[in-house]
């Protein structure tokens, strides 16, 4: 990896090799055939994952600079031409990969929006090759961000209103994933994030104190708290499970000036917060706050709230940067349409198992009378539903970003609004129930169109 | 992130800055602190996944070389002056960290070695700044590849010899994941990847062939199928479920020349896959090789298996580098041991739940009389136990690798060869029994000795 300047590292995120292999030998079969198609490709989630009444649209940041960037280096072409499956591959297919750009357009949802099962979350219109191409990055980035997102807002759901913060760095998948994580964390709704390198590039606040090591590094427990105190005189967070919590809770109690928060990080998290609560009290100490860690998850932390815990800040982990319940989220990208010498071909892959509509399509969404999320009508890209607002927008035309990312803080602000636009039913943590998503009457008649034209075209069926 | 000069990358391997805040201000604190003193943390597993009756471990190549090339960049050095929380800071702590590098010493287990719970994969013993510092970075990447290789060993022992590829790129969580999926698949047997920037930098085969888009982007399967072969002549790969899965196999059956194989990835793929092998068969095409992906995991490709499937290659996706079931290992990175002024004090947390031994160790695993691994017993590490051999080996002294990376093939290997040697009741895949792992008598005594000096010197409990 790094320090072996002949080596390319873990991760090259503008690289045409981050991808499937298929994605390029598909791209030299398209270029041999010379064939000449735009295609357009959705990005959708088939099925919520289990007891997820919707999902918080995240990745798009990360998606775009892909697509701005995506670039096949010279190293990387000569790799490809040394493969043995290539070498019946015509050598103008490289010197195509040499001067590949992604040249097409994307439209999406904002990010931070709350989306829904079919809806499209993004969608490419390119010529083939590159439209193809891309699918395995942009789904690598919206399937993880999306799902921690998504996890995230349960979390902070949980908290009602209490802080929560990333402590996931160290159980992430990877450090690149811990980064993506504390992202998504944020985007969801978190305050703060333990990783230093994501909080500084990301701009979002870093948090974090001290480990049990510390405390036991020192010959006493007074005297690493006073150790950490000389450098960090006005935001010591102390903690307090290494040997007696109460204990420690009476030492910090007794200790002059200002103390910004205690960590409880082990034990009955509830009855343990509540007794410190009421010995910093005592001492007139009713400003530090109390920070709990410890395997949390939306469902322990409605508990703890349940029981009267006495927690300012929930410090979540594991649960929340592997989305541990529901680790993964099926995204995926299909193509929807062709225009082939100007003719435009809606498709879809026929399948008794899954419902897929052709085309190109706008999500419309409704609002009450109070502004609450109502319903949404996927629909034809290129219709008009009145009293709809067509959440698609266009971000990337030829290949070009349409305009700056948004600060994190603005897509934070939009997943919260949006989130609390959605009835209470819709975002309960257990059995949620279904958001109203339908299709629009011509997007109906489009898909019969399509598959009237297909069985017209095909064998009869003898699958099993 | 990238094509932006002045702004760092989503991921910077070698920087300080890719850990948790805490670290970092344990580091001022002792530092201010004068704290001179010799640290030796060990990261292990409490406690194995469930159904998971060993461990292979994974992800040292990648914390030795983040050992070996972390440094604080004086952009990053900036900006943490820049943090309110530092203001207080001895400025002298921000030229230390300008000069920073780890010099200690690492001991572990050979990469791919099979562990178990409790057992020190790898010790970092150190100036206790540098050993603390560390410890987010190392937990990251070996938490992660242990459980994606541990998770890929099962699948490959599931297909009982067949072989397993690796499809997950898409659905790993983010980009960099994706790649230390690929390898860490391929440390637990996996034979090749869809990742074509894993298999370029690993030196994996890279594997693949198309999608469903491709075949639906030509008017008909004839079509697509000629135009793939015509790029890939001697490698060609083709789908056939896009519309008639046999319909499609006697297309293939009726193409002349040589077809590498046939890819199922939707379907009743027991039944399907036995009629494509007749169908095929029937043509004289019995080298034609199956392929079959879709949510692949060992349970089904045990039943698969079971039904007397024809399938020659599993490409196994999501399941496998999210390690779905069990999405997160929980590996602990402890402090065991302190040297100061000459004086060795080992060191645990007291804790009701958590049983921890002080002390720097060594594993010592016996074979029996057929070469199976028999049991470990985790000893003090200036123990000699005849009988066993001793598993960590030193890796890193001051600061320096000691010996150059094995290659991944070998680690593939020690991989297989440490799983063979398990009894099959370890290696099932529901309910696998207990490996036996004990604790040496001298270890015990040391336990003991501890508790009674931390009990000696601490105020009576009063924890609730």
């Amino acid at each position: 990896m790094s320090g072996n300047a002949d080596k390319p590292g873990l991760i090259c995120a503008s690289s045409g090799l981050m991808t499937d292999l298929y994605q390029i030998t598909m791209a030299a079969g398209y270029f041999q055939a010379k064939k000449q198609v735009e295609a357009s490709f959705e990005l959708f989630v088939r099925r919520l994952p289990e007891n997820r009444g919707y999902l918080i649209f995240a990745g798009l940041e990360q998606a775009l600079d892909y697509l701005r960037d995506l670039r096949f280096h010279a190293d990387e072409v000569d790799y490809l031409r040394s493969l043995p499956a290539f070498q019946h591959v015509d050598r103008r297919f490289f010197d195509y990969l040499r001067e590949f750009r992604f040249g097409g357009e994307v439209w999406a949802l904002p990010e931070g929006e709350a989306a829904f099962a079919n809806e499209p979350l993004l969608r490419v219109t390119a010529p083939i090759i590159q439209a193809q191409l891309v699918e395995t990055y942009l789904l690598s980035t919206i399937n993880f961000q999306t799902l921690i997102a998504t996890k995230a807002a349960r979390v902070v759901e949980s908290a009602q209103g209490r802080a929560v913060v990333d402590f996931g760095a160290r159980r992430a998948h990877g450090p690149e994933a811990g980064v993506l994580a504390a992202r998504a964390c944020c985007i969801g709704g978190c305050v703060g994030t333990s990783n230093v390198h994501a909080a500084r590039i990301l701009n979002l606040p870093a948090v974090g104190t001290m480990a049990h090591s510390f405390i036991m590094a020192f010959d006493s427990e007074e005297e690493a708290f006073h150790a950490f105190r000389q450098a960090f005189p006005e935001t010591t967070v102390l903690l307090l499970d290494t040997y007696d919590t109460l204990e420690a809770a009476r030492k910090v109690a007794r200790m002059p000036g200002p103390i910004r928060g205690v960590r409880l990080d082990s034990g009955d998290l509830c009855a343990l917060s509540k007794e410190v609560r009421r010995i910093l009290d005592g001492a007139g100490k009713k400003d530090v706050r109390i920070v709990v860690s410890s395997d949390l998850n939306e469902y322990r932390i409605e508990k703890l709230i349940q029981d009267g815990a006495a927690i300012d800040i929930f410090g979540v982990g594991t649960e929340m940067v592997t989305s541990r319940d529901q680790p993964a989220l099926g995204g995926v990208y299909k193509l929807v349409e062709l225009i082939e010498g100007g003719e435009v071909e809606p498709k879809i892959k026929l399948s008794l198992e899954k419902e897929t509509y052709p085309g190109r399509k706008q999500v419309f969404r409704q609002n009450d009378a109070q502004g609450r999320y109502a319903g949404d009508v996927i629909a034809k890209a290129d219709e008009e539903l009145p009293g709809g607002k067509a959440l698609l927008e266009p971000v990337m035309k030829k290949g070009q970003i349409l305009k700056p990312h948004p600060p994190l803080s603005e897509v934070q602000l939009r997943a919260k609004e949006s989130r609390e636009k959605l009835a209470p039913e819709i975002r309960r943590l257990r059995q949620p129930a279904d958001y109203p998503v339908h299709y629009s009457q011509a997007l109906k008649d489009l898909l019969q169109q399509v598959l009237q034209s297909m069985n017209a075209r095909m064998v009869p069926g003898t699958d099993l």
